[in-house]
């Protein structure tokens, strides 16, 4: 089959690789679409090694599955953490935190930009038929977004702010939307500023951010000028969202921290039924952040057109 | 009146220092006891300028209130931080975080190193008889250890772990016990360790700690090698809780951080009627921590005592 392939941090378009084989319990799915994360450039730029397919963002169908399940013909998103189901933190029902887990496209486990992949069953979810492709592309950063509402309670009386309208910032910013958050985003580019025009979410751009007025800050930057900001922007016992790695560690003033009683809170994977719910029902609508789609030949394209400043999402298209 | 004076990280004892004087609102106690605290010592070694009386933590008696008040003759203990009362954080409850605090013995505000200190009447609280000075004068920091209390739940199936069994660490083993917490203390000082023994409190040594299992950590020491000691210990999705100042920055792997799902929690100054019960009840009896009772003339002695590595609590009494 054909996939995009990385080592040593080079990625190329390889047309050799074989059909994955199955073992039981797991389904082979047919990659559609694909869409490309942050996380996936920070892989090819070695934010640790990885060898394999990358991709976790995907739309497929099932084309394998093993008897007595009813996948086969489905068209499906699925989860990334492939979890052992017998540690103490899969018992604890923390699969996403399970110690032996792999991740698909981004750690022992090949991913989405390629025309086939393999799941666990356990990992799917089943798409409403009024979600398109397109749309349910965007099921895992959705979820991931939604993760912060599962982590802190949204009160209306408190004042949320957003920390970039990137790829993710955007997601963010309209999943809290939907959720009732009064937010306010800091926004750097003009298309970015435009999709929240159009949705009625305020922005700002990062000089007017109030000092200590925030009571929800959400770091969607991943980079050291983002977390400070968001340290500037919460208020005192005011909570963090950190929803998105950092390339470097950071140097932080704890004692600030502990004076201010102040709550970090690091977010990563979400739950995906209400992703899809959210998507069937219209409340969250991503494909206006789609600004590129590329076929897998062109996927080396897609990958660079990604990594660009300010672009929003891009996507690979399997045939 | 005498007090012990700090001025360009200098302590001396004066003996020339007015009685202060009373605004509305505000009551003139007679120091009786008062305890020496970390901070003191951070105060004394430049931890931040700070220029008048040290000390925070006191029993008294009222002198003089205002009429209206029953409070002349009453023994109290009283809370640290002024709050303006009128600011958005004082209105919206959280007064230990007014943006024009003064805090006693820390800042803007002569403290309890002194046969009189001055507080606002709302900062009271009265001492039931039943509680000793010398257990009273504990009130402050088993107030701090308690909000912790306020902001994690204990959960009866959740290991915590708390390091640093020294004078606040002692106090939070105390209070996380008598609140149902299945808990391990690390412990670094025999004399620490006897204390633990005594109240059948589970302690070990730092190489004993094992990596990603308890469900929460209190770092009590302050020090970068409590924070990653915390760190280590904790499993994905738990809660650190930061209970003391740190004297320097902590470089921190955030992504770490994001990945694990980790909740960092400041924690500082916390409730003291429910520390005032729990003394009056027994339920907590700090008196086997106090190491040490000076009079206020050997003051700078105490001061040196309570620096002492592993020393727990040391008093001056005031008369």
């Amino acid at each position: 089959m054909r996939a995009i392939w990385l080592e040593d941090q080079r990625v190329s378009i390889r047309t050799d690789l074989p059909v994955p084989d199955l073992k039981p319990d797991q389904a082979l799915i047919k990659v559609l679409l694909a869409g490309v994360c942050s996380t996936d450039l920070e892989l090819l730029r070695g934010y640790y090694p990885y060898k394999g397919v990358p991709g976790h963002e995907f739309v497929g169908e099932v084309i394998d599955a093993p008897s007595g399940y009813d996948w086969v013909g489905q068209r499906v998103v699925g989860e990334i953490n492939i979890s052992c189901g017998f540690c103490p933190a899969c018992l604890a029902g923390r699969r996403t935190h399970c110690k032996l887990r792999l991740t698909l496209g981004i750690h022992g486990w090949d991913g989405a930009f390629a025309e086939y992949l393999v799941l666990p069953v356990h990992n799917l979810h089943a798409i409403p038929p009024e979600v398109s492709d397109e749309a349910a592309v965007f099921s895992e950063p959705l979820a991931a977004a939604l993760e912060i509402r599962e982590q802190v309670p949204i009160k209306v009386d408190e004042r949320w702010l957003v920390i970039g309208a990137g790829r993710l910032g955007q997601l963010v910013a309209q999943v809290l939307a939907a959720s009732g958050a009064t937010l306010i985003v800091v926004a750097r580019h003009a298309y970015q500023r435009e999709l929240l025009d159009r949705r009625h979410i305020p922005w700002i751009s990062e000089e007017h951010v109030q000092t200590g007025e925030a009571d929800v800050v959400v770091d969607t930057t991943g980079t050291p000028g983002g977390f400070f900001l968001a340290r500037c922007a919460v208020r005192p016992r005011g909570t963090i969202v950190l929803k998105s790695t950092y390339k470097e560690e950071i140097l932080i003033d704890m004692s600030k921290i502990v004076v201010d009683e102040i709550i970090l809170i690091g977010s990563r994977c979400g739950p995906f039924q209400p992703a899809l719910q959210m998507l069937a029902d219209g409340t969250v609508d991503p494909r206006e952040l789609i600004q590129g789609c590329y076929p897998l030949d062109q996927g080396l394209q897609a990958l660079e057109h990604a990594g660009r400043p300010g672009v929003l999402k891009v996507l690979i298209r399997m045939m």
